[in-house]
C-alpha cells in the first residue's frame, strides 16, 4: 500500500489510497500576487502569516511555501536581485521559519531554484515534501540528489525536456521515467507524488478524462501517488469553482491523492469533505458533520475563513483539530 | 457503443456511455407526498403540472411518472379505492395524458402495479422508460412481457425475492440474472438500465465505493447503462444537497448514466453539468456557460426554477432548449 508521509515537529500526515484526500494550500505564493511580493520585499509577513492561519483553519493538511518573488525595488538599486538565485534563497528560509513558528501542519517546499529548495529543506522542520522535480535532465539531476540526501518526498512533474506534452501517453513515460531515475538514486516510488498535468478544459476538451485515465494508470502501473493544480483545469471558463467542485470528487474517485490547491473555498471544501465521506475516508461521518456546522455558518453569513476559525476555536471539528485526527499510527 | 432510446411524441433522448448524464425528474411522485396525493384525489393536476414545467425547465430530460397515491378519503366512501391495483391505473393514464399534454421530453412509467404500468405504456406518445422490473420471479414473469410488447427500455432493480443484498456481488448477480432472463424474452440489453442500489453512506460506509464498482462491472462486464435514486446516498446526514452535489460527479466519472433525482435543486445540476463538461460530453461548454447565467441569477436571489424558466423563454441555454440539444441524429 502505498504511503507518502510527510512531518512537521509535531504532526505527520499521509497521502495514500486509502487515506482521506491530502489538501495542499497554495496560497503561500508570490508568483501571481504582486502585493505579496511588494510585502515581502518591504519585510512584511502579515499576508503570509493570515494565509497559514487560515488555511490550516479551512482544511489544508499542509501548506505549499512558493518562494518565486520578483523584489522590483531592490532590483532597482542592487542587479543581484534581478537573479531568482539570489532573492529565494533567504526568502525561502524566512517563509519556513515564519510559517512554522505559528502553524504545525507540515511543510510543501516549492521553488524552480535549486538552493531554495535546499534552504527550505535546511530550515524545515520534520519531513517536508519536495515540490518539484520534473522529467527535464538538468532538474533530474539538481533535485534528486537533494531528495535522497533530506530522505523527502517529492513531487514529480509530468513534462521534459520536449516541454508539455498533449498526449496523455507522454506524460505517464515520463512519469515512468522520473520513477525510473529515483529508483536510481535509491529512492522509492512511494516518495513520488506525480502530478500529471492538468489542461485548461476550455482549451481541452479531453483534459478532464485525460487526467481521469492518468490517475488510474498512475496507480494501478507505478503504484504512486498524485497531486494536481486542481483549478487549472477550469481556467478561462465561468463559474470555476462549479467546475473545480465537480472536478475534485471526480478525480478522487479515479484515485487522485493530493491537490495543490485553494482551501479557503467552501465550495471546493465541500465537494472534497463530500468525496472523503464517499471513499470510506471519513469514519463515521464526523469529519463530514464537523463541515457541515461550517457551512450553516456560512450560510448564516460568515466568510467560510471567519466559520472554520470559530469552528476551530470551538473544538467543532474544525481544521487544525481536523488535520490532526488524519493522523495514522 | 450501448444505446437506450427514450422518445416522446417530438424527441429522442439517448443514455449512453457517451451521452451527457439523463436527468430523469423524480417530483411527479405522490408517494411521499401527502399533499400531493390529496390533491390527486380531489382532481386537482396542478401541482403536476407546475412540477413538470419546472423540472423539464430546470434540465431533466425524461420525467418519471408515478401514480402510487393513497386516496384515503375515497377509501373510506367505497372499500375498492383500498387496492391500488384499483387506483393506480386511471390515475396513471391521466397523469401521463396531463404532463405530456405540456412538455415534450420523454416520460418513464413508474408503478408497483403491472396494470398502471401497462395503462402509461398505452397512453405514452414515443417510446417511454418503463420503471421497474426486479429480480423477482413474479415481478420478471409480468412485466417482461409488457416490455417485450411495447418495445420499451426499462429499469432494472438489483433486488429479488430474497430481498435487498447488502453484498454488491449479489446485486451484480440479479442484474445479470435480470439481463438474462430479459435476453429470454428478446430484451436486448441496452434496453435495460440497472439501478443497482444506492445505500445510505451513513448506514453503510462502503455505500460509495459499492455504487462505484458495480457501475464499472455493470458497465464493462454486462455493457448496460445505469440509473438510481442519487439522493439515498446522503439520507439522514446534514447538508444532503454537498454530499449528493459530490456523489453524482463521482458516480459520472465511475461511468453512471442516468439518476432519477430532483431537478430543481441547483446544487446539484450545477455538478452534473460540470461533470458533463468535464467527460467531454458538452462540446465547446455550451451548456455550462448557459448554466452560469442561470447561477448567475440564482446568485442574485433568484429561485433556480425561475432562473431556469426565465433563461429558457430567454432561450439562452436553459431546460428545454438544452433538452433539445442533446439529440442525436
Amino acid at each position: 500500500m502505498t504511503r507518502t508521509v510527510i512531518e512537521s515537529k509535531s504532526k505527520t500526515v499521509v497521502i495514500g489510497f486509502d487515506e482521506p484526500f491530502c489538501v495542499i494550500g497554495e496560497r503561500i505564493n508570490p508568483t501571481g500576487r504582486k502585493k505579496l511580493a511588494a510585502e515581502l520585499e518591504l519585510g512584511d509577513f502579515s499576508t503570509v502569516e493570515r494565509d497559514a492561519l487560515e488555511q490550516v483553519a479551512c482544511g489544508a493538511n499542509v501548506l505549499d511555501i512558493n518562494s518565486g518573488a520578483v523584489f522590483s525595488n531592490k532590483m532597482a538599486e542592487d542587479p543581484r536581485y534581478a537573479d531568482n538565485n539570489f532573492v529565494e534563497p533567504p526568502l525561502m528560509a524566512e517563509l519556513v521559519a515564519r510559517v512554522q513558528a505559528i502553524v504545525d501542519v507540515p511543510l510543501c517546499i516549492d521553488s524552480s531554484v535549486p538552493d531554495a529548495l535546499e534552504k527550505g529543506l535546511e530550515m524545515a522542520e520534520g519531513r517536508p515534501l519536495l515540490n518539484s522535480v520534473t522529467g527535464e535532465e538538468e532538474r533530474l539531476e539538481r533535485v534528486l540528489p537533494l531528495v535522497k540526501k533530506y530522505n523527502v518526498p517529492v513531487v514529480a512533474i509530468s513534462n521534459d525536456d520536449s516541454g508539455i506534452s498533449e498526449d496523455p501517453d507522454v506524460r505517464f513515460e515520463v512519469a515512468k521515467k522520473i520513477v525510473q531515475r529515483a529508483a536510481d538514486f535509491g529512492i522509492p516510488a512511494h516518495d513520488i507524488v506525480v502530478d500529471p498535468l492538468v489542461m485548461p478544459i476550455g482549451a481541452m476538451a479531453t483534459a478532464g478524462q485525460q487526467v481521469f485515465t492518468l490517475v488510474r494508470r498512475l496507480r494501478d502501473e507505478l503504484g504512486v501517488n498524485t497531486t494536481c493544480g486542481a483549478s487549472n483545469v477550469s481556467f478561462g471558463l465561468p463559474h470555476r469553482h462549479g467546475i473545480n467542485a465537480a472536478f475534485l470528487p471526480m478525480a478522487i474517485g479515479a484515485g487522485m491523492t493530493s491537490a495543490i490547491m485553494n482551501p479557503v473555498r467552501v465550495q471546493e471544501m465541500e465537494a472534497i469533505r463530500a468525496a472523503n465521506l464517499l471513499m470510506n475516508h471519513d469514519p463515521d461521518g464526523t469529519k463530514w458533520i464537523g463541515f457541515s456546522r461550517i457551512a450553516d455558518a456560512v450560510a448564516e453569513g460568515s466568510t467560510f475563513a471567519e466559520a472554520a476559525k470559530a469552528s476551530q476555536s470551538a473544538g467543532a471539528g474544525g481544521g487544525r483539530r481536523g488535520g490532526g485526527r488524519r493522523r495514522r499510527g
